[in-house]
């Protein structure tokens, strides 16, 4: 892998939508393990990468955690005897704290963590990865350097670096918003497609870009991101506030 | 003006931020006589552009409303006298029903009327009018017909023919929805502009597009739309129940 010499293997679990999209990405420049206990072995497959079984997908020098974010706990543990001295374990979750937390207290001294959120997804990268964002939070070690250095260079990424708590503040509003609406436009029944204009179009663009999203992601984005909860009671309040002042002015 | 050759001079009533769109986009194919009783002659000028009186512009063989729906119904009043046999009175108003009743009601049976939306404003159509969409109900005689022509060869819009119930019920949720989460958004304060996802910078796309719309536009959207304060409920309770819902899945 450019700028990270020694990573000659990158080992992948879990092989959803966020893991496929990982795999394609990452294969024309590192060779995969990937294990996904929930698929069949020969669901796995693509070049540059092979179906592994754990302890060898996490016996690579950079091992990735694709993983819902509800299960990040029971994978590390999994994992741990598997990691090999001076590995890095990143994860991709759509939160930081909570993931942070449990790689840090569950994983051994001797691997490097990172915790990664990639602002994008296989709908919205559905072009390529140039341009796209992806939050960088270092946990232990200085391993998210190197990486974030190939994820600029070589794959075109913006790197964000930040902390958990940043992190978790600023998605609660870009995610949690975007969710929210997306969900309830969704439930207003189909939307009008004819007499639309460029704003509307742009809102409905942005409902049909996250209205594939596993439920686990938008459970991961509404629940287990602590400052989600705030913003959604927030956006209800105001737009309550605005709809009753246009309410009140009615003739 | 291609496909209507008896239109040699556009009368333009009201100078405003959609006047000005509309002048800057006809003075190329036709000369416009502006009248706008709230601004000095003086700020009306451009190629092909001159000021005139009410009874110039009113006079003119199209006859263009840009101002305030709210004013629809006095300015009708006012030009009334100088209407010219075989005109023809084009409104460009955010709701129909209730301009072009006005309209009907007001305006001599000599002239013909055609009710217009143009679905675009000074900032969605700042690169161009070609592939942007303009609303037309018929509402007296048949010129909508070579108006649609000239609109769609001529200006490159995507002509929607409809009716004045239809226009305002499908623009009770297009603009309605666009304006109430735009209002609601600004009033949340900044929003994140750093760890954005692609439907997210959606949102605030859709958000900035509407926030130099004028109240008038607004308050007609908002107001004069008779189906616009059930969307808004529809919208309210809808947010209210996905909001429960994730309250209520919290741990």
């Amino acid at each position: 892998m450019t700028s990270m010499p020694h990573i000659h293997t990158v080992g992948l679990i879990g092989f959803g939508q966020f893991g496929k999209l990982i795999a394609r990405h990452l294969s024309p420049h590192v060779p995969l393990v990937i294990c996904d206990p929930a698929l069949p072995p020969d669901a796995i497959s693509g070049p540059n990468q092979r179906a592994g079984d754990l302890a060898t997908a996490a016996g690579c020098p950079l091992v990735i955690l694709a993983v819902p974010v509800h299960t990040i706990g029971s994978v590390c543990s999994e994992i741990r005897p598997y990691l090999q001295p001076d590995a890095i374990v990143a994860d991709v979750g759509s939160v930081k704290l909570e993931p942070v937390q449990i790689m840090q207290s569950r994983l051994p001294d001797h691997v490097d963590l990172v915790g990664t959120h990639p602002l994008f997804g296989p709908q919205s990268a559905r072009a390529g990865l140039a341009g796209h964002k992806i939050a960088l939070c270092n946990i232990r070690g200085r391993s998210h350097l190197p990486l974030a250095a190939f994820l600029r260079t070589v794959l075109g990424l913006q790197v964000i670096l930040t902390t958990a708590e940043q992190h978790d503040i600023e998605a609660a509003t870009v995610q949690g918003l975007t969710h929210l609406i997306a969900r309830t436009l969704s439930d207003m029944g189909p939307l009008p497609a004819r007499m639309t204009t460029a704003s509307f179009d742009r809102l409905v663009e942005a409902v049909q870009m996250v209205q594939g999203d596993p439920p686990a992601v938008f459970a991961a984005i509404a629940e287990a991101n602590p400052f989600a909860a705030k913003v959604r009671e927030d956006f209800l309040r105001k737009a309550g506030a605005v709809v009753g002042a246009l309410d009140a002015e009615l003739p």
